[in-house]
């Protein structure tokens, strides 16, 4: 059970997930004066940042479109990338926010649950309802597991997500579906390998929510670049670890505007130990 | 302008949208035998029925997921297929429904609209609101364009779409969305480069949903395998063509269960003919 591995990885590395949205800029100049492809190029920087702080992350997330963005290479480097993060026994979460009727999910559960682009975990976006969803149990039953969209931390999540329906949000509505929809697959550790994401952008709307996601393991995203802190998800915590806090240029762009004398693995793995007691230190 | 050259195509070869939304079970014994890779030989029969209905077809939807499920195989045939459609003149939709905050949706932006993955037109998903949608504008000024989603055919797309907020379903605000953030980008035919995907499910929610969209131009899937008549979409038209009829499985698998003695493209172009006529006798 991917959920249930990820819940034990935080137990013991902490709830720090480490987002590997690589663009080809992050890169040190050591790296992109190489003779290869930007692809493979990333794939080493990924692979450096993986060796370095995989004893600290409770996951790595993969941001897909940072990957499509570059074509073909880049979806090699995506393949590598993923194959490396498990291949160390590492948690890996796709971010590729998938969601289509059920014919076409159904190819998306196959493109990210084996093969070449084989993950743990995936986001996907529930618009289109259940169907969007459902292609995904059989894997689910197999050990893997999916994060839905609930609430998102972007300015313009509210345009949708916050209408009002019957005195409750859109993401409310969300909310308790993705609750109803995970029930069948709670596991061991009282989660449901159906997840949710669940932005940090106010911490009244979180308060908000939970109530409604009872056995539903969060990714929180909206910490580092997009301002969130170790003290506004600390509440959230407040009954136990119930999911992972997103960072991604905060940690992997550490090393910017840095000596380059020093290995640039060390500026991340110090974003990182510093991004997990900030989280710590509340809990 | 993209859009411009969709509603010109249609205009001159009729509202046919033929989805390439192939899978390998799809191809016929004699491609399946060759001695190449399944995304070699899914190209070949996209190449194929391309060459075989490009005169009769508005455009080319290519369902990504599809391509995904054989992972980066997969992806080379996807880049191929998009390439010779496009070498060839036709215009092309990209049916990815990607949505993601803006970081990441300049990412996609890159990824569907330059480089190996080029194509004219992409499907994406509003549910995170205009920042979704708003890095594509650069690229809607040079000429691309988009299709947002907005009412979808699926069973449960009525799970959240059908909600109703203030006296109007989610699908109608999210409509009024799309008609405003099109606004500054309405060309010369009177359509905007931001178009909305409105699934062909019950006429009489087109009906609510078309005044709120004057200038946007539609993909309407749901034809063929999914149910939808030339009849149900006649009244859509009835101001004259605004869009664009897709139909995948039901046109390019016409070839299966008949003689493998005829040309598969045959049956192929025959299936596209009738959906046309079967379209065109109700303008």
């Amino acid at each position: 059970m991917s959920m249930e591995r990820l819940y034990e990885s935080v137990q013991k590395k902490g709830p720090v997930c480490v987002g590997l949205d690589t663009q080809y800029s992050f890169l040190p100049e050591y790296i992109k004066k190489k003779d290869a492809s930007e692809g493979e190029k990333i794939f080493e920087f990924n692979r450096r940042i993986i060796d370095a702080v995989y004893e600290e992350a409770g996951c790595f997330k993969f941001q897909i479109a940072c990957y499509e963005a570059l074509g073909l290479d880049g979806m090699a480097a995506f393949a590598n990338s993923l194959k490396y993060a498990r291949g160390k026994g590492c948690v890996t979460i796709t971010d590729a926010k998938r969601g289509d009727i059920a014919s076409t999910a159904t190819q998306y559960a196959k493109a990210h649950f084996s093969g070449d682009f084989e993950t743990d975990l995936m986001t996907v976006n529930a618009y289109m309802g259940e169907d969007a969803i459902s292609p995904y149990y059989p894997y689910l039953e197999q050990g893997k597991g999916l994060f839905v969209l609930v609430k998102t931390s972007n300015p313009s999540g509210k345009d949708f997500q916050d209408l009002t329906i019957d005195g409750e949000t859109l993401y409310e509505h969300v909310a308790r579906k993705v609750s109803k929809w995970g029930e069948p697959f709670v596991g061991d550790s009282g989660f449901s390998a159906i997840g949710a994401v669940t932005g940090l952008t106010y911490p009244q709307e979180f308060e908000r929510i939970r109530p409604l996601l009872p056995h539903t393991f969060l990714i929180i995203p909206g910490s580092g670049a997009q301002g969130g802190t170790g003290r506004d998800i600390a509440g959230f915590f407040r009954d136990g670890v119930c999911g992972v806090v997103n960072s991604s240029r905060g940690l992997i762009t550490a090393q910017k505007g840095k000596s380059e004398g020093v290995d640039f693995t060390e500026h991340v793995r110090k974003a990182v130990l510093d991004m997990k007691k900030d989280i710590m230190q509340w809990l």
